[in-house]
């Protein structure tokens, strides 16, 4: 797995108010500490901003705000994923257990039709 | 980097239409002949679909399925980003950039206050 | 209540399939026979579709597409609101007992401090 | 038109800053003032919240906050819509004229064929 997604999971893990994470000082302890809807709700928001993003992408060639947005998008959901005790690694090998985009086609075909 | 993005990503690439991919075989294909707003109104129904999936988790206890939508969601920020000509590698980077979470919680404490 | 929310919503009730209505016939009847997350995953849809409506509409003054992506958005949250038994006119009552913006701003307020 | 409908967006259209309104004093005004995506952000947002709202009610019966949240959404588009000068009489009117659902059921059966 990608060192930083690692590295990154492991640092939100420690953030989790029950392993020491203090809401006071960290976001992410604020996040855990609000609950399953405050995580959520800023999937839904990140993913707007992402959309956003990507349309001003296209007046201004401004592709680093894309990258920004997603970045956070993805940075979200690793926070989800730690609220709901899965890793990064978790979503990697369904990733590739769909068996690189063969598979993934497959399955929207599937879900599409 | 992950292999696993680094595959997906390269495969993504290859499905571009200027790069060989037939809209009439593959479901990626498709988005980017659809173009810019086929992907991203993708990604706005996928952070949807996981926040239901997460939503749906807290009754059934049923993670796989965030996962799952997770995945779907992560799937299709990769096509985003190919469309921008940008790489799940940038996406990491921007994310070791904010130098962990602290530099993330930074950013993110500017952005709420 | 505008004649045309109640009109709508009397419509999209009988397009309930307890009510009658054919879901091989009709599009709402197929969105309640498939249920809750289907008509859901369309308040997500229909939003980012809103959203990227809007920013278009600044780039090639085209208001008209905000129009009509915001009447596919209400249309959307009433066939929810018939899913849960609920009403326009239960919404505008809503809106209307905040009393006026002064009210909303004040839940706003609230909201977001 | 709705009563509530047009006081509403009377109301909204005096906090624009060009109206008078005052950012520092109104949550509406303080939405123009940021301008579009503040706006189209807070869409997406309240589109997620009502989602989670109607998951919620299947789990504890409290459609009530179904209407909360979806009276927010209408609330935040009636803002979007006198950021672009329309108004919810020109929604009603799209919505009539799609000739009750039969014309919405055509128009949503061919963009989802």
């Amino acid at each position: 797995m990608s060192d930083t997604l690692r590295r990154l999971a492991e640092v939100i893990e420690s953030r989790k108010p029950a392993n020491g994470g203090d809401p006071d000082k960290s976001y992410v302890s604020r996040l855990f500490a609000k609950g399953d809807d405050a995580i959520l709700k800023k999937i839904g928001e990140e993913a707007t901003e992402t959309v956003m993003a990507a349309k001003d992408a296209r007046v201004d060639g401004d592709n680093a705000k894309v990258l920004y947005e997603c970045a956070d998008l993805w940075f979200h959901t690793l926070v989800m994923l730690a609220q709901f005790n899965l890793t990064p690694d978790d979503v990697l090998k369904e990733l590739a257990r769909r068996e690189g985009i063969s598979g993934i086609e497959e399955k929207a075909s599937r879900k599409l039709s």
